[in-house]
């Protein structure tokens, strides 16, 4: 069965773990978010494909929850030594890849041809697929002005209440992201950040419109656990944005463009609202590859039920 | 006592270690070669200025004679991984550097105002000038061809011999040169190749011109033991196109522009031909701190003599 899901970074990076345990790794497309793309040191650097990629390869650090096993901190220490810029943690093994990717943009190369030669070298067999080769930037509007996504994020440690989320840039799909849309069994969102991470994706109007129009079910997995958050500030940002942290909240998000939302165990008592979309209750927390895999197998029965 | 010196990398590095021990670091100026920067993986190195700085902070590795001490290669492991450019050794802590030069770089920093911030940041006290701010590359003609310094330095390791020498670029000296090479008492030539180190920066025009129109002594090293290089082609460059080995095949590479050249006691009986260029023989291996002391000592004694 062939699927495309859209994915942000490390949530999302677990879910594509888990999915490729089920389904064939070479019919699985992952449309990544780049929204959260930053420019460190010089250095194009997309955390949330990195994460996808270092999953895939089984090179991620389970424990850390982002960035590679093993990883060293030499370079950013001689950085901070000579006065540089190290808001942004570069490890040194993550710092080869985006030297690599940088230089080849430099050179001309679209963000998908670079993405599909990373994957390549990696050995991945899964189609990682960056949403656009434009420059698409997420800005975060708070009450301590207007942010872009990993100041906000990383270097004010998200502290500020969100106001807005507002995407800078004309962007159109990636070559293959309509094509992987089009010829999917089924459509998965993964249980990742609405606004900041799948919000950045569906910001391709084609990407959207595609999804709106799709003629095979689309199954989104929420990213709360009893409303709340596994990590990050989703929930705040549900509940300041959207009102509140229940399944029809999380499910406000993504208006004619999913057919079932699949939430916690803990949200069970909480369905009101959902409308057409139909709730797959389940365990959500992914937190070891049996759990991965189950989220996994429970999102893509979604198809049969 | 003020003193310029000229220096390429490796051995001009180490001899200006010695010089610091013997003169206030603060009235020592070096002016390093940039001919032989080059672009790798993005980042812009500058192995001579590099190697000055390294060494002058005691961060060196001594035994490999280039690049930092407790150096490792993690990030170019992975590079290779990826099937990125890995010709050109750049191990993490040096990255470290290379990615603060180089943002600087980009953002409009002159290489003197970079190399200023990274010598402070280092409590280097010795003031260390690229020879100027432009950009100026040393070409290698040689019978297969002509080479970047690099490709065919690192690349095809030295391998060819060589035809010619070319520099690209119109460049003038960088701020802070012409004053240094004024105000100094003594104007030294460290023991670098004539023609790739020392060359580059005889090939900005009013570099050449201040130190033939000096007003005091100017003394060179000869990086030739016995007419054999410690490292690296000097010795194979100065017999294919000077004819020769001897002192005064070296001399001639400084035309009217110094007054004493000190040459090792291995190559004390072939002073003929040196002219007005008064020879000072002594041991010239920098095989330790104090060798190199004493071979700083003797160059600065060529002033009193």
């Amino acid at each position: 069965m062939k699927v495309a899901v859209l994915s942000g970074g490390v949530g999302g990076a677990r879910f594509v773990q888990g999915l490729v345990e089920v389904v064939e790794p070479g019919d699985v497309t992952v449309i990544g978010n780049v929204g959260d793309d930053v420019e460190v040191l010089g250095l194009h650097v997309s955390p949330d494909l990195d994460s996808i990629l270092y999953a895939l390869a089984g090179l991620n650090d389970e424990e850390r929850g982002w960035g590679r096993a093993g990883e060293t901190w030499r370079a950013l220490a001689t950085v901070g030594e000579l006065d540089g810029e190290t808001w942004f943690q570069l490890g040194d093994l993550d710092l080869g890849l985006h030297l690599v990717r940088t230089q080849a943009l430099r050179s001309g190369d679209p963000l998908s041809s670079v993405t599909r030669r990373l994957s390549v070298a990696l050995g991945i067999e899964t189609h990682v697929l960056p949403a656009t080769d434009d420059r698409l930037r997420t800005w975060i509007e708070t009450p301590a002005g207007e942010f872009p996504f990993q100041e906000w994020f990383v270097a004010r440690g998200h502290r500020d209440e969100v106001d807005a989320v507002r995407f800078e840039g004309e962007a159109i799909p990636a070559p293959g992201v309509l094509d992987a849309l089009e010829d999917a069994e089924l459509l998965l969102i993964a249980p990742s950040n609405p606004y900041v991470s799948i919000g950045p994706i569906l910001a391709v109007e084609a990407i959207r419109s595609a999804l709106a129009a799709r003629q095979v079910p689309a199954v989104a997995v929420s990213p709360l656990i009893g409303g709340r958050a596994v990590r990050g500030p989703a929930d705040r940002m549900l509940q300041r944005l959207a009102g509140g942290t229940s399944p029809a909240h999380v499910a406000s998000q993504y208006p004619g463009l999913i057919d079932a939302l699949v939430v916690d165990e803990a949200d069970a008592d909480d369905l009101d609202g959902l409308g057409d979309v139909r709730s797959i209750v389940t365990r959500t927390l992914m937190s070891d590859p049996d759990a991965r895999k189950r989220l996994a197998e429970v999102a893509l029965g979604a198809v049969v039920a």
